[in-house]
């Protein structure tokens, strides 16, 4: 059996690399964390993906055990990738209808919530900052709050009649929504007392080991809100 | 065995339903068409897919086969879906490195492509005519065309050294970007002739019996190009 050291080259507060962290660790798969400011990638990410987008797993076989190095960039690739090469710990479900509703889902958040929420929200509030990209426009963050409270509602509707956010077992959905969501509630952007199902979901979510290194993320200058880090919030 | 009856909602001219019809085109998996206008979603979409976007894929049981109806919203769910339930024809390539590969690929229409070309030039050219959005802004499509140059050079680079798009094996990659250019192509927006990998390679994927469906399609009030349909052009 070959055997693999890992580099993952990302951003924290990047949702879509979040989401490969959450994936690597469910699985059990050590890391190791190459923090990458994606708003201005080098020569040597350009090289690995030529989109400049993250994240980009790594894999390098140790010793002589054969095989070659692997290369996966951005989220979809890594996280089919990891369930197609390590399959014990399974993060899409095994019935075919939730699966495919857990792709729809982790979809959602790509073509949808990014486009929605975090094109607004999270660019005005996170990037601009990050880019020196100038004061916020008030009326971009506020077009983004909206259209968030339009999704944690639709999220709510969903966490009413399921356990997890595709159905009846964990998937790589739920890492999809708490990737995105956890780094809005940094930001102290989630009210989360209005959304009862989606805050007992979120509880249990935070609670996994895969999410302590994520809750101690911390951005220069920009403190977390008071309730980011506590697993009872 | 299960036999399952299939119906693609879908727009002709929309790429990720274009991508899903060569999926299931290669698969010799028959569909029936639903044509969806997808500016204007009706609550049946809605329904089936909460986001609104396309395609949406259903197979139904047919006879006394038993199983359940699957329902796979938008193209990422639908090629994994059709992978996963058809493997007899693969359309991801086998090796592991190739497969993330042409991953890396399809989420580069997904990611960028869509937004750096398709957002400015499809949206002017065809989308502003469709949702009756006024005349075109000549500099939005003009960034869109300068944009859609550079992602033409990329792909005749990879071209230069590979048969097809992510490798050595034809794969979703290869569709992902047929796709997008057979529809810029309609409108005339590709010089072929500055790209010639990149011809040689779109006369293989155009020749293929899954494309020819594509090739007449026709938007009401737009003819296609003079060599939208040929294959020898």
């Amino acid at each position: 059996m070959i055997s693999y050291s890992r580099q993952l080259y990302h951003f924290a507060f990047d949702p879509h690399s979040r989401i490969a962290r959450l994936g690597l660790g469910e699985k059990k798969l050590a890391f190791e964390d190459v923090p990458v400011k994606y708003w201005q990638p080098d020569d040597t990410i350009l090289r690995m993906n030529p989109s400049g987008l993250l994240p980009i797993l790594i894999e390098t076989p140790t010793g002589d055990t054969g095989g070659k190095t692997r290369r996966l960039c951005e989220s979809r690739a890594v996280l089919e990738h990891l369930e197609e090469a390590y399959p014990e710990i399974r993060l899409w479900p095994e019935d075919l209808n939730e699966r495919g509703e857990a792709r729809r889902l982790v979809g959602w958040f790509e073509r949808k919530f990014d486009y929605e929420v975090n094109a607004l929200l999270l660019h005005e509030k996170m990037e601009k900052r990050l880019m020196g990209g100038g004061a916020p426009d008030i009326a971009a963050m506020r077009a983004g709050r909206d259209a968030l409270k339009d999704h944690l509602r639709y999220f709510e509707s969903l966490l009413l009649h399921r356990n997890w956010l595709a159905g009846q077992v964990m998937s790589y959905a739920d890492f999809a929504c708490a990737a995105q969501l956890s780094i809005l509630d940094y930001f102290d952007e989630i009210n989360w007392s209005r959304y009862p199902s989606l805050k007992t979901w979120y509880m249990a979510i935070k609670s996994r080991p895969a999410f302590r290194p994520l809750l101690n993320d911390k951005l220069p200058g920009m403190a977390p809100s008071a309730h980011y880090q506590e697993l009872d919030f």
